[in-house]
Order: structure tokens, then C-alpha cells, then sequence
């Protein structure tokens, strides 16, 4: 009986003849082999002319043949071997983006927590201080670096008059040693940022160009990959992270106005605009956006640099 | 008119006749002097004798005088300093111990938090590791210490079918940055740990050795100061903490137990006593606690290990 179909599973590419019975067949050694099928296939449709892809009743004849014993431990071996392969290379610049950007996030979490936590303990010591200086991050620098005298100078506080307690040396020690660790995280964080700017500047340059590094990575962080970033239309880009107003929006129109923006809500351009603005202003970079991240999923040129300026130019306003 | 009426506030102690004119007075300089003013009255009561100490009609008229806007500006003065002196003196061992034990809790939620973000981002390089490996503690510092074919030898995984994948030394670098910043978190909660029983050891030594370091500390969090813990009754100690399940007992006494610890729950004698017992463990603890607490608080003699080898011989567990 001649042979007549071709049909290739994890474990080989094998020929039937009609009455269902293996001829011939390529048995696969590896995954890159899996991989490759196409070229095996090709090689056995050269071999023997004529073969058909079986459908319909063909197809489950020759899965039945499969159905026997001897097949299922060399069937599960090659499936998890495979599996795991493909988790393993399923580690990519999405991965490591989403990762580094979800830890900056804790970090700011964490650097809330501890610092409040500091502030209080320092304020036994030096309340003045804690109470003049706001931000956090130049707070923490400020007590590592000066000496109490020297701080309470700087800010116009007379020295006696403050009502910080003198501690002693091991008991400002202690508070000491958790600014220090938090300084360490605020350095650790911007390490971060350094190393989410390298990822994109190969994976989403335009991207990164246009959104900014922490935004762009936040972007594709909620979208799940560049891929599906990339495939969201530009409108969905726009209230990426405002899916609540959005359906509020939807359940009760008359209550609710569409969000205007979702993530983009922190970006310069809407930062540094007017109220009014907003909305007009939010459209335009979702449109820009959708066209950088487009490009740059299909490895694009680079033309991240004019899409900005054109923002720049419309809206006036530097970013 | 003889000198009759001796009266004393934070300007100084002044002498008045019976028409409540002033006749002789002493001014205090600083706080010091205002502090020890009992000294300072027994000296004009020397000098004039029979002095009287104002009060009803006597008082008002004298308080009157005071009324004169001459010292408003120096009561104002007087009183400002002599707070911010009170609140500088404020700082004590109590406040510190509260801060210490507020930190390390602190730092505990944000080790968790940091911990599962480092777990998951350390599991794209060696998900085997983070899996078999459940104490937070443990996994850090051995994913620290060793390479990646170390540690899946070691939990006798073969390495080859490790489905993490493998990184660039840039990649994983990051992750092991991340790793290092939570394992000087570890180094400082233990430090904490250490200057608490350092502080404790001058300050509630008895109190320290019963209930443990930390226990000792949340309770003196909790109660405010060592002051108030010791006027607490065992009872009272027994369940602080567990404010909200006692009032929902007195809410509804027929649904709702009363209950039968709080913050002792988590005490070495009471998590090793069996279910049924926990109880009759927590309210004789409570009891050993509330005598340590006043032990300390009125400076009494140190026999924390009696009441503590009481507790162990009763009811046969050691901690």
C-alpha cells in the first residue's frame, strides 16, 4: 500500500498508508528538532510524493494508533521536557520590565512606610528638622550627612530653643542606622530606573522616548507585554489604568462622564497643562504613544525623537 | 501691714500683705529654679513668718494682680520655655522602646512586602529554589551566598531540568541588588532586637525576662508607658489588644466569648500549651506579668527568673 499521510506530533513526523499503518517516520531528539518540524515534514513529503494532512475520520484513525501504551511515557516525557523549555525561553524584555518596575513600585511603598517611621523617631532628637524639611527623599540625605546643630543652622532654628531631646550617642545610633537603610533603597531605586532605561532603550525606544521610562514600563507592565500594548487601539491606551470610571461610565452615562485618562494622568505633559486641556491633551499622546509602541514591536526606526517634538510644539509645554 | 500670703508660679514665689500687695519676692531665672521652688519657698518662710498659702477670696485677689499686662509677656516667655524643657525631658526609655518596637514592626511588613516581590522576581532565574525554600529568612540569605547549580544540588534538583531561565549577569544582578537590601533589613531588625533588650535590660528587666524582648516592648507600646502598663490589673494585661472581641462580648454576651488573650497569643508558654489549656496559661502569665511590670516600675528587686521557673514548673513547658 502506498503512503498517503503525513502527521507530525511532539514525539515525530510519521507516513501512514491508507489502512492507518506508520511506513515511514522522523523521530525528534530535541526541542530545537520540535521546533524545526516544518523542514522534517518537508524532507519526508520529498521522499514520498503525494502525502495528504489526514482530516476528519483519517485524522482519528491515526490519532487512535497514537492512543496505544507504548507511546504515553516517551508522549509525557517529551511534553514536559518541551513545557519546560518553553518556559524557560518564555523569559524575555517584557518579563524583566514588568519585574524591575513592580519593584520600584513596592519600593515606593516601602520607602512610605519607613520614612514616616523615621521621621517620628527623629523627631524625639530633632523635630524641627523633620518638620521644615517635607520631601522625604532630601529629608533622609540631609540627617545622614549633617549634624543636628548644623541642620538646626541652616534652617534659622536657634539651637536652644529646640525641643529635640539630647540622645545618646547609641541611642542615635539606632535611628541612624534605619536612615541609612532607607537611603540605601532611594539609591537602589534609581539602580531601577538606570536598568529599566538600558531594557528599553533595545526593547520600546520610542516607547521609553515619548511615555518616559517609569511610564513606559508601567504601561506595558498593566497592558502585559509590548505585544499587547501594541495591539490595544489608541483609545484603549488612553485610559489604560482607569478601567473603574470606564465601567461606571457604562453602567450609568448620565451620572458618569467618561475617564479621560487613566495612567497617562501622571505624565509631564497632562501635569504641566491646563484643566481644560487635559482631556485634548491626553488624546494626542495616546495617539503618539500607540504609534511608538507600534513601531517598536515591529522593530520600527527610530522616530521617537519627532513624535515628542511634535507634542512638544502642539501643546507648547517642555517635557 | 505684715507680710501674710505666699504664692508661687512659673515667674517666682512672691510674698503679699493683707491687701494683697506684693512685699517680697524671689524670681526665678530658668527651669531649674522653677522646678525646685519648694526650696525656694522655704527660704521666705524663714524670713517672714506664718506665711499662709492663698485660697478662695485670698487667691482670687492675688491671681488678679497677676492680671497686670506687665507679665503677660513674661508669663508668656516663662511658660514657652518651661514646656519646650518639659518636652524635651519628655524623651525617656519608654519613648524609645515605643519607636524601636514600632520599627521593627514596620520593618517586618515591609520585608514581607519585599520578600514575595524578590521571590517572584527571582523565579524567571531559579523558580525550583523559591518554591522549596518557604522561610522568607532562609531564602534570601541562601540565594545570596550561593550560585544558582549550588543551591538546586543542594535541594537535589537536577539542573538541567530547571525551568528557570538564564539570565544575563546585568539581569540577575539586579535581582541579587534587591536580595542584598532585604537581607541589611534582616541585619537591622536584629540589631533593633538587641538595643530593645539593651534598653530593656536597665528598664523593665523583669517584665523583659517573662514576657520575652519584643513582647515586652508591644506591651509597653500598647499600654502607652510603663507607667500605665503597671497600673493595669492582670486581667486588663491579660487581654490587651483584644479590645474589639471584648466588645463585641459585652455587646452580645449569649454569641461572643469573652476573650481569653490578646497580644499574649503569640507568647512561647501559650503557643506550646494545648488548645484546651489556653486559657488557664494565659491568665496565670498575665498575673507573673502584671507583678514583674510594677516590680520594675517601682524599681524593685530583679526576680523575673523566679516568677519565670513559677510559670515553667506549673504548667511543664519550657521557653
Amino acid at each position: 500500500m502506498p503512503p498517503k499521510f503525513i502527521f507530525t506530533n511532539v514525539i515525530g513526523s510519521f507516513v501512514f498508508n491508507e489502512n492507518y499503518n506508520p511506513v515511514d517516520a522522523v523521530l525528534f531528539k530535541d526541542f530545537e528538532q520540535f521546533k524545526d518540524k516544518k523542514e522534517f515534514e518537508g524532507k519526508l513529503q520529498k521522499k514520498h510524493a503525494n502525502l495528504e494532512i489526514p482530516e476528519g475520520r483519517d485524522l482519528y484513525n491515526i490519532l487512535s494508533y497514537f492512543k496505544d501504551k507504548k507511546f504515553f511515557s516517551e508522549f509525557y516525557k517529551k511534553n514536559l521536557s518541551f513545557t519546560k523549555k518553553s518556559l524557560k525561553e518564555s523569559v524575555n524584555n517584557d518579563s524583566l520590565i514588568i519585574q524591575t518596575i513592580s519593584s520600584i513600585e513596592e519600593l515606593d511603598k516601602v520607602q512610605n512606610i519607613l520614612t514616616k517611621r523615621l521621621r517620628e523617631w527623629y523627631s524625639l532628637y530633632n523635630p524641627e528638622a523633620s518638620n521644615k524639611i517635607k520631601d522625604h527623599e532630601k529629608f533622609v540625605s540631609l540627617i545622614i550627612s549633617k549634624s543636628k546643630s548644623k541642620l538646626l543652622k541652616e534652617l534659622n532654628v536657634d539651637e536652644k530653643e529646640s525641643i529635640g531631646a539630647d540622645l545618646k550617642e547609641e541611642d542615635l545610633s539606632s535611628i541612624m542606622l534605619l536612615a541609612t537603610q532607607i537611603n540605601n533603597n532611594y539609591r537602589l531605586r534609581s539602580h531601577y530606573e538606570s536598568y529599566l532605561s538600558k531594557i528599553e532603550k533595545k526593547h520600546c525606544l520610542n516607547l521609553a522616548i515619548i511615555a518616559g521610562v517609569t511610564m513606559a514600563a508601567k504601561l506595558i507592565e498593566h497592558a502585559g507585554s509590548l505585544r499587547r500594548l501594541a495591539e490595544m487601539p489608541a483609545s484603549t491606551l488612553q485610559i489604560l489604568g482607569a478601567e473603574k470610571a470606564l465601567f461606571r461610565h457604562i453602567r450609568n452615562k448620565r451620572r458618569n462622564l467618561p475617564p479621560k485618562y487613566g495612567m497617562l494622568h501622571e505624565h509631564q505633559l497632562i501635569q504641566k497643562s491646563h484643566r481644560k486641556m487635559h482631556g485634548k491633551v491626553a488624546r494626542a499622546l495616546a495617539d503618539k504613544l500607540s504609534m511608538a509602541v507600534r513601531i517598536d514591536y515591529f522593530k520600527g526606526k527610530f522616530i521617537g525623537d519627532k513624535l515628542k517634538k511634535e507634542l512638544v510644539d502642539k501643546f507648547k509645554i517642555q517635557y
